[in-house]
């Protein structure tokens, strides 16, 4: 029997049907904060990744060659694409340009809860703007998409890679430590970090103080002590932020992420319940258009993880229940066949999702194909109704039946 | 400079919230009939390609092995994961099994005109069942989608595999040379069908009697003269069809397709505005569930070609304008812009598609991206109004300039 790839996944309806009702939520939010959705291909040149992400992405990357020997890969994220896309086709657009997308993205990774090798990205960037509003906008509609889905149990950290860089420079780090240090703070491991500060010559004082400010609590507090265009920045972000409603956040500059890659504020959202896979969303602002040909523009963006996210609704207890069949079309016997199939014609013209008997079924069989589908009625249609132009209407969950003319069926049915 | 691959598209917010509009119509068609939407992977193990399509499939396939060396491929059809899917996690399910799918699908073929290397697939299956209703439930949905769209000018011709592979067996035609027989009478190609009829022995007035039969003119006509099991099948669809309100389709027992997949009713419908590449929908009755291990089930489904669909429909002139922007928000000064944030996320909450200007301009240039932006209406945040809690909105189009309450502003913006 031929199985879907490992850490890949079929969907089936309730499934597929809860994720479009979600990814129609996103999509509902983005328009109303005057995003524009793109698209962009499954496959790139394998080299647009390796631009962003440097060559260890190679490990993770489905690739493969066109029959023009060409490196293509299936796409591991989509900031790169979109930026590729503005590059090619949008450069011209008046600034800023804010745009969206939706889809599937792969990475070659041992399969494991939460993470797929084929999973789901959402994500957003404001291309060619650098300030304060342009960084809060971004957060904002993170954080307004977290909302809408019903996620209420989330934590949303922003940080300023420039300050905490700014403080490790200050602190005596040089360019060559700079990165593993980074890469340490990010993941608070401060028992692997302190002998190297030390090696850089850092003072326990400042490695006291280092470890303190990164390690997200009075984030706050610890922002309004530092002065410098990346600390005023980072207020102005807050105070935007707070301006739209946006007020659960909080200041963590030990967020550092993708390291070389930002520029300036960098943040993340996560959902506690998930545990060690927690992150749910991740972004910051960044320059990538110069190293695909374009001009340097500044922007901002974020993805988040459609599949942890919806994990962590799961596990928040939130339902999700598709609107189903509005009626199921039930001839009373085999003469009233056509007059069956002419009454489901026109439910459906009607809008109204309608399913009937295709197997020539008799009238009890039917009627348990009508409770099988999840229909909220059956219409019964029988011969003497008929000589009024009317049919039966059984409601499902009551068991109540009501004779209703034709004319008024829709209606009759769409009622709640 | 990277672009997409070769073969492939990006799309930008026009013409990707166009394709996101006609998408949505689908669906919702599908769901008015009862249809309910799976997803699978973009890739699978290549084998499910090969044993659906037979190994010249391979020529077309986008293939990669995976770390553990199984060939995998991007999918080239949908009916076919379609079918496993059913055959891994639907099987227990209560027949008729009725699903969609939409996705993206993939061959490596020379691009053209409405050929991409990717391109989109929408597609339908009622698994299960093999009565007259359920080949006429599966081309009522196909017709009702091209409506649902919008076409006005397609041709869908329906014929039965069955009953011209019976004429050629009557006329003499045997097993070794009946599927290129086929082939060419699918393809219309009477020159080329001629000579192989004579060399398997039909006599001249049984090939002139088979050509009547496919070329596709008087086929209702033609049907009436067919005795056969066959022959009533067809004849019961077409009745099934008249009742569902579907009139304006053609028998055309020429129709092949795909020769020993299908095993009974087969149909397609064109776009003759495409030209050479008209075929815009094809389908038929198949099994396929037992070559992937699981119980043989009959099966009627279809696909749509998306891009194509979307051609003929821009060929026909239909224009799709996206709602866009709701309200582009503008402080009338700098002293403004936490008010005006306020405002923005308001009618944000409102559900209004709203932006705001993130880059600090002043008024004369805000009011320039205001336009830029194709917002319906600007509303201006200025010092004096906002006294009263009340803003100015400028209608974009006429020019006329109203001061609105803050309370009433969503409302007032919605007007249409």
């Amino acid at each position: 029997m031929i199985r879907c790839p490992r850490g890949t996944r079929d969907f089936l309806p309730d499934e597929m049907e809860r994720r479009r009702h979600y990814e129609g939520i996103l999509r509902d939010v983005a328009h109303t904060f005057g995003f524009r959705e793109i698209g962009t291909p499954i496959f790139e040149e394998a080299e647009l990744f390796i631009i962003r992400s440097g060559p260890n992405i190679l490990d993770e990357l489905y690739g493969f060659k066109d029959k023009g020997d060409r490196e293509l890969a299936l796409r591991p994220e989509l900031t790169a694409p979109a930026i590729r896309l503005f590059v090619n086709g949008m450069s011209n657009h008046p600034k800023p340009i804010k745009v969206f997308y939706f889809g599937q993205c792969f990475r070659y990774e041992r399969p494991q809860s939460g993470r797929y090798r084929e999973f789901f990205q959402f994500g957003a960037e404001i291309i060619g703007s650098a300030t304060p509003e342009t960084d809060a906008e971004a957060i904002a509609l993170a954080v307004s998409m977290i909302r809408g889905l019903g996620l209420t149990d989330y934590r949303v950290r922003i940080g300023h890679i420039g300050i905490l860089r700014q403080r490790l420079v200050d602190a005596g780090v040089g360019k060559d430590d700079m990165a593993e240090i980074l890469r340490k703070l990010d993941k608070k491991s401060y028992d692997e970090a302190e002998p190297l500060l030390e090696d850089a010559g850092v003072s326990d004082a400042d490695i006291a103080d280092i470890f303190a400010m990164t390690d997200g609590t009075d984030g706050i507090g610890i922002l309004a002590g530092i002065a410098g265009e990346a600390g005023d920045h980072l207020r102005s972000v807050l105070s935007c932020l707070r301006d739209m409603g946006v007020r659960d956040v909080e200041v963590d500059l030990g967020v550092v992420r993708g390291l070389d890659y930002y520029t300036g504020i960098v943040f993340e959202a996560e959902a506690p319940a998930l545990g060690a896979e927690k992150q749910i969303c991740g972004g910051g602002s960044y320059t990538l258009s110069e190293l695909f040909g374009g001009e340097k523009v500044f922007s901002t963006g974020f993805a988040i993880g459609f599949d942890r996210i919806l994990l962590a609704l799961e596990k928040e207890g939130a339902v999700y229940e598709a609107d189903g069949i509005g009626a199921y079309v039930i001839p009373a016997s085999a003469e009233m066949r056509t007059r069956a199939t002419e009454v489901t014609a026109l439910l459906r013209a009607a809008g109204i999702p309608t399913d009937t008997d295709i197997m020539g079924r008799k009238l009890a069989k039917a009627m348990k194909s009508a409770s099988d589908s999840g229909a909220r009625c059956a219409v019964i249609v029988g011969a003497k109704e008929s000589e009024d132009d009317a049919v039966t209407v059984r409601d499902m969950v009551s068991g109540a039946q009501t004779v209703v003319g034709i004319a008024d069926l829709a209606d009759f049915i769409r009622r709640p």
